[in-house]
C-alpha cells in the first residue's frame, strides 16, 4: 500500500490538521472531527451541515465557507460520523435559526444524522434533514436502501447555501434543497479500486481491460462489468442512463459535473466532457455551466460521475451566486 | 494501460475540445493546439504567453483568463510545442503592448520559444522571455541544462499576471517574473510512475516500497530512490532541500504550494501539508497563503511536490489578487 500518510489510524485527524493550516477561514473544533467556518455561528443565518466518511475530499470540509457549508463532519474513512459529532457541528452552527443537514443517502449517514437531529431538537435547536439521492445507477447497494448520495450532493451544498446567505428562513432552504435533490442525477464508473487505509488491500478487483459502470463512492458494486471502453463510449454509457432518469427536453438548460474519482487526471476528464457536451448539444439541451475536476472522490480510485443538474431561473440564479471555500470559488 | 481517452493519438486534441466547450471564457485558435482567452487581445495589456508539453493539466490552459495568462500553447504529451504554434499565441495575444513568454526550462521549449520570439520580432511584435528553473532537486537532467522548471511556474503566472493586468510596461512585467522566479523553488516525490498514452508503458520502474525523491514531472530521475517513507519524512526531506537553496529566516513570510501530481488524493496532499506547516512555523516562517492540490501535474503519477514562495510587499499584494481561470479562481 503506497501513500503519503504516517499511519492508517491518524489518516482522518492528519488531513484536518493540515487543511485547517492550509485554510484560516476553517476552524476545526477542539476534540472533534468537525471542520466548522472559523465565524460560525453566522448571526441571521440558517446553518448548514454535511458530511459523511472521510476518504471523499474536498466533500466536505472543502465545501465549508461563505455561500455553502457552515460544518462538515467527518468520519473515519468510509465511515459514517458519530450521532456526537453531528450534534457537535449543529451546535456550532445555529445562531437560533435553524440548521439544515444535507445527507447523503447511505444507512449509516442517514441515521447518525437524524438521531443527532432528534438531540439538538431535544436541545431547543430547528433542525430539518434532507437525503441526497443522485446515483442513478442502482435502486439499492450494499450500504443504501434506495439510491446512493454521490458528487450531485456538492450542487445542494452550493444551492441551498447561497439561498441560505441571503437571509432565507429554515422551510425556504429545505424547500430549495428538497429540489436541487429532484433536479439533479449522477452516475460514476471505475478503472481501478482504491485501498481504505486501515484495510491495506484494494476493496475489489478489476482486470486489467475491465472497467466497472455504476459503482458508487466506496467501491460498492454498481450496473455491470465491462471490457475497456473508449471514453466516448463511456460518456454515452453514463449520459444516456442519466437522461432515462431525468428527462431533458430539447430548450432545456442544465448544470453539469465531470468528477474524478481521485487519481483520474483532468485530461481525461476533459476528453470526457468533449462527448458529453457533444451529446448535450445534439438534444438541444443547453449547459449553463460545466465543472471539471475532482468534487466528490473515492480516495485514489481512477474513474469519474457524470453529474446533471437540471437548471430553472431560481436555481441558476443560486448556482452562480458568489462563494469561497477550499474547493469552490466564484 | 487503463485509460479514459478515445485513442493515444488524439489525446490533446480532444481534451482541447472538452476544455473549450467547459469554460466559454476560452476559445481555440482555428487549426491550433493553442487555448487564448475569448476576449484576446486585451486593448491596453502585455500579453503573457506559457505552455509546454500537455500531461501537466490543468498547466498551463487552467490558468489562462482575467489575471494571469493570455494564452497557453499545448504540444504533444510531454513533448515541447512547435515555434509556429507558439508564434500564432504571441500573434493572437499581442495588443500593440507587447509580450511576455513565460517559459519552464526544458531544452526543447526553450528552443521553440525563443524560436517564436524571433519570428514574432520579424513581425514587428515586442517579446520579452522568463525561464522558470525552480526544482531544486538536481542541476541538470535529462532533458534540461540547469534546474527544471515545475510548479513554482504557477506563481510566476498568478503574478507577472496580475500586474499586466493592471496596466505595466512589458519591462515591468518581465521584471516581476524574473523577480518570482528568484524567490521560488520547489521539489517533487513520486510513488508511482505515470504512462505516456502514445508509448502504452510506463515510464520508469518503481519497486512496491519504493519511492523516487526529487524527480522530474515527465519522470525524468530524481535525487535518489528511497523506501516508502511516511509523510512527515517525505515532508521534510523536500522542505529541508529546499530551505538549504532558498533561506528563510524567521520572521520572514513565504506562500506554500502541495501539489499533486495527478493520482495522489487530496487526503494524502493535506496530510503533507499538516509537517510541512508545522515546520514551517517552528522555524517562524510565516505562511501567508497555502495552495493545495493539482496544479501542475504528470498525467496519473502519484506523488506530489512542494513549492516555497518567498514573499514580500508586492510580491503578496499580486498574489492576493483577483483572477478569473479553470483552476485558479479568487
Amino acid at each position: 500500500m503506497k501513500k503519503l500518510i504516517n499511519s492508517p489510524e491518524q489518516v482522518v485527524r492528519d488531513m484536518l490538521d493540515g487543511m485547517v493550516a492550509a485554510h484560516p477561514h476553517l476552524k476545526n473544533l477542539p476534540g472533534t472531527q468537525v471542520i466548522v467556518r472559523a465565524d460560525a455561528p453566522v448571526s441571521g443565518k440558517v446553518g448548514l451541515v454535511s458530511g459523511g466518511g472521510s476518504g471523499h475530499e474536498p466533500a466536505h470540509a472543502g465545501y465549508v465557507g461563505k455561500g455553502m457549508l457552515d460544518a462538515a463532519v467527518a468520519g473515519e474513512v468510509f465511515t459514517s460520523p458519530t450521532p456526537d459529532q453531528v450534534l457537535e457541528a449543529i451546535k456550532a452552527v445555529d445562531s437560533g435559526n435553524g440548521v439544515l443537514l444535507i445527507i447523503k443517502n447511505y444507512t449509516g449517514d442517514v441515521m447518525n444524522f437524524e438521531m443527532a437531529a432528534e438531540l439538538a431538537e431535544a436541545e431547543g435547536i430547528r433542525v430539518a434533514k434532507v437525503v441526497v439521492n443522485d446515483d442513478v445507477a442502482v435502486e439499492n447497494s450494499t450500504y443504501t436502501t434506495g439510491r446512493r448520495g454521490i458528487a450531485g450532493t456538492v450542487f445542494v451544498h452550493k444551492i441551498a447555501g447561497a439561498l441560505a446567505s441571503r437571509g432565507a428562513s429554515l422551510e425556504q432552504v429545505e424547500e430549495v434543497a428538497n429540489k436541487v435533490i429532484r433536479q439533479v442525477r449522477s452516475m460514476g464508473m471505475a478503472l481501478t479500486p482504491c485501498i481504505v487505509p486501515a484495510a491495506g488491500t484494494p476493496g475489489f478487483q478489476l482486470g486489467e481491460d475491465e472497467i466497472e459502470i455504476g459503482l458508487g463512492i466506496h467501491g460498492e458494486p454498481g450496473v455491470y462489468r465491462s471490457k475497456l471502453m473508449t471514453a466516448e463510449e463511456t460518456a454515452r454509457t453514463l449520459l444516456e442512463r442519466i437522461l432515462e432518469d431525468l428527462p431533458l427536453s430539447s430548450g432545456e438548460k442544465a448544470a453539469v459535473m465531470i468528477n474524478g474519482l481521485g487519481a483520474t487526471p483532468l485530461m481525461e476528464l476533459y476528453i470526457v466532457n468533449k462527448t458529453v457536451s457533444e451529446l448535450l448539444k445534439e438534444r438541444g439541451i443547453a449547459v449553463h455551466r460545466t465543472f471539471v475536476g475532482p468534487y466528490m472522490t473515492s480516495l485514489e480510485m481512477a474513474g469519474c460521475s457524470l453529474t446533471l443538474l437540471k437548471l430553472d431561473e431560481e436555481l441558476t440564479d443560486l448556482l452562480d451566486a458568489p462563494a469561497r471555500t477550499a474547493a469552490w470559488n466564484q
